[in-house]
């Protein structure tokens, strides 16, 4: 073989790295449902969803098409619509765990599913379709263990298999939301999971799927997620033969390697042995985490590999924290999504990944930059000359027995220093940069704030900054061009401090 | 070329793995001063000093020969014994701001020193001449920022360079120990040190050299450590040039690969570009880091490079915790190396690097098993049979706006899960396992104790157990076969736990 066939070769096998930058998209499997209720949709309409992301930075398209029950009529586990009586009340045996409120709502989108069924209408395979007629990847996503009100046990998103073997859920001694998940040490529940996964692969077409293992990240019984990790590998072993070389194979993870790893998701293993060609770090859940070491993942992972940042929705300051206004949730704007993509695009990031980040409901506070966002949030390009917040954030997943950091909030004392480290991308010499500290109890106007090293100047305080905390925020201005923004402050009285970020503004 | 020449020639440039297993012993610059002091010492005996290393599992001696001051007369820094007036009295200028106790002591040890230059014995030239007679590696180890005694500028261990350059340190607006440290940022401190690193590359003969970045670990400005890293990496690729092909490099740097890289210290940098052979991540001092992610190193490391597990003498579960006695530091037993030995082997480590595992006073607590300890410590096969025991400690080393995280004390309350995590090297089939639990105002004997799911049974309490917490002890009895144990307790009343471990013990 002469090395020109060789690499050729190696191309059609995954193994050249795509071109850097651009978006990753998920859709979950029932927002759709959710956010037309009440509406009677034909085909092309459906298919039409997909048109908003043509000519953006959005080139995959992930399709999330289960939650613990499948999106369509699934012949190996329960489906949506299954147990729904079309002609029932809103207090019929489905819904009848939850409120009256919940029940209507959950009713009106379970009936969008099941119209959709009824007038023949599969929304994944017309939107897989449609993407690749926009030139936009077509994937698939499989949530690996969704765990979605598990806290109630009889609630209508629950499948059947999960409901009646409690006995494979991985604490079985304690009642957590993660307790209840089922674990993959139990041979039914990896086949249950695998059945599924072939039953996607063979009804739709696509270019790749996902495994998303970050709904909800927990797979295994406490201590025993080493032993695990070697049958997950397995599974991705499995699905690289079932696929075959020209569909590839994406997966999310944990945002960091070694809680990736001590929670059984070998990623960098996976990626080794080229069982993967997309891996996402990233959040769980409740905050966008700004902290993720991906430099450490480009490192780990083969060039091969695309890495792509995971962002999730919302962007809260730390466990319990309460947003302007008083909101126990806040989700991100298009200036800390700016943010958080230009840290992690400086850092090696190939591509940024929106997950929840949809076209309503499950999205921004203010979604009327949506479409600026698919089309700046990919590329260093793109992004440069517009205003960007760095938010300060915390890592909500950790594996069982690792002790949880988080950076705030900070019970600051008369005197006393401390500091806190957030990337922010580097490249502000030509740009005004200010610090953001929000803090409750205290007037910090006079606090001895630096970045860096050098003395930042107090300008103002601001109120009522969205996103942003509950407190006044005082704001400092302060020259840098680093990458990373140690921002090291000796308070002159006592205070909460419950908000830190670094503003970058365009001069 | 062919193939076994290609090897061969490989190998030359050190680029073949050395096999696995083994210690590396520091021994530090003027420990001989000290613990010799008073004695008058021939050539003979000084060599002798590393007899008792031959035939045991030390391959490399590493002789620190620095410092702030130089161990031996330098032409480029100061010197332990400059400005010591040898028929002065303890009181001289020299020691004149210290206590009258310690002046008595320093003076002895100076003296110890002075004499062997009157004397014309250099203890290191001895030492690796030895050590390779031996077939011992000869190393040498220079410490990049020492910082001892540094809150007090007058002391007698300060070079004349870092007294009256207080320009030339790293956080110039605070005056923590620290922030004293040299700024490498400066071309003076990289060029003051590399002369060093001159002078001892040109007066001793070895086979490596290692660069100390753990002495004191922090060598930048707070968030300029991306630039400092680039600075440090052109070092080392001029120290790769200065010691040539034959003479190799190693380096200590801290536990963690992105602490490490925050702090400028990009040792996988280093070992990708070919420019270190031996990388050791270790904690900085008060205690051993049970906990370092050797497994994620390995990945990192090229396979040629060399991976210690750097072990500190310590051994403490949290800043401020009080051992057993009250007393505020206590050191590892034979027992608890063991543990922390098997565990970093286990997940890849090739050598065990002790580090103030000295053969008098700066030593473990017990030092009557030292000949044991060099014998046992540096391979699974003579550690396996052995009792050991995994102890939960803390990571003392993060980069300036970092959050520490330490998994000690927790603040137990009653019917509140909590987790703690503890690698503990696995293949405890045929062994007794228990955990200890240290527990200070609750009687802890009906608490619920589970690892890695299984139901341990309360044992009995112990007092006074060494190395241990200054509070009972509560033993579990509980089966474990897990490379790590997941130890989760629901109490039954409110405590604080200040100690736990893992017990694996021979049937």
């Amino acid at each position: 073989m002469d090395r020109r066939v060789f690499l050729t070769s190696l191309g059609a096998l995954g193994a050249s790295p795509a071109p850097r930058g651009g978006i990753v998209l998920n859709e979950d499997s029932n927002h759709y449902f959710s956010s037309r209720a009440g509406q009677r949709l034909s085909a092309s309409e459906v298919s039409a969803f997909v048109d908003q992301y043509a000519g953006t930075q959005v080139r995959d398209l992930f399709f999330n098409v289960n939650a613990m029950r499948a999106g369509f009529p699934s012949k190996t586990r329960t489906s949506f619509v299954d147990g729904y009586e079309p002609k029932g009340p809103d207090s019929q045996e489905m819904f009848a765990s939850v409120s009256a409120a919940e029940a209507k709502g959950a009713r009106a989108w379970v009936h969008q599913a099941w119209q959709l069924r009824q007038d023949g209408i599969d929304v994944y395979a017309l939107w897989l379709e449609r993407a690749r007629k926009h030139k936009i990847g077509a994937w698939v996503s499989v949530r690996m263990n969704d765990l979605h009100n598990v806290d109630d046990e009889r609630h209508y998103l629950h499948s059947a298999f999960w409901r009646t073997n409690p006995e494979l859920r991985r604490v079985p001694y304690r009642q957590e939301q993660r307790d209840r998940a089922l674990d993959y040490l139990h041979p039914q529940v990896r086949e249950h999971n695998w059945k599924f996964i072939e039953e996607v692969a063979a009804r739709y077409a696509f270019d790749g799927m996902e495994l998303d293992w970050m709904r909800f990240g927990f797979h295994f019984a406490p201590g025993r997620e080493a032993e695990g990790a070697q049958l997950l590998t397995e599974m991705h072993r499995r699905l690289r033969k079932l696929l075959g070389p020209k569909r590839r194979v994406a997966v999310r993870v944990p945002s960091r390697p070694e809680t990736a790893q001590r929670l059984g998701m070998d990623a960098v293993a996976w990626a080794r042995e080229g069982l993967v060609d997309i891996v996402t770090p990233t959040n769980f859940w409740r905050t966008v985490d700004n902290d993720m070491p991906i430099g450490l993942w480009r490192r780990l992972l083969p060039s091969a590999v695309t890495l792509c940042a995971g962002l999730e929705l919302g962007l809260n300051a730390f466990p319990g924290s309460v947003a302007a206004g008083g909101r126990p949730f806040q989700t991100n704007s298009i200036e800390t999504v700016r943010g958080s993509a230009a840290a992690y695009l400086v850092q090696g990031a190939d591509r940024i990944y929106l997950f929840n980040y949809m076209d309503s409901q499950t999205a921004m506070d203010d979604n009327s930059t949506y479409p600026d966002l698919l089309r700046e949030a990919g590329n260093l390009a793109s992004l440069r000359g517009k205003a960007r917040r760095h938010v300060v954030t915390y890592q909500d997943t950790w594996a069982p027995g690792e002790k949880a950091a988080y950076k705030l909030p900070i019970e600051a004392e008369a005197g006393r220093w401390f500091a806190v480290r957030q990337p922010v991308g580097g490249g502000a010499a030509s740009a005004r940069v200010a610090i953001r500290v929000g803090v409750r109890g205290a007037d910090a106007s006079g606090w001895e704030v630096r970045c860096n090293g050098a003395r930042a100047s107090f300008e103002r305080v601001e109120t009522e900054l969205k996103p942003g905390p509950n407190t006044p925020i005082y704001r400092y201005a302060v020259p840098l061009t680093s990458e990373e923004a140690v921002i090291d402050i000796r308070p002159a009285s006592a205070g909460r401090v419950e908000w830190m970020e670094v503003l970058v503004e365009p001069t």
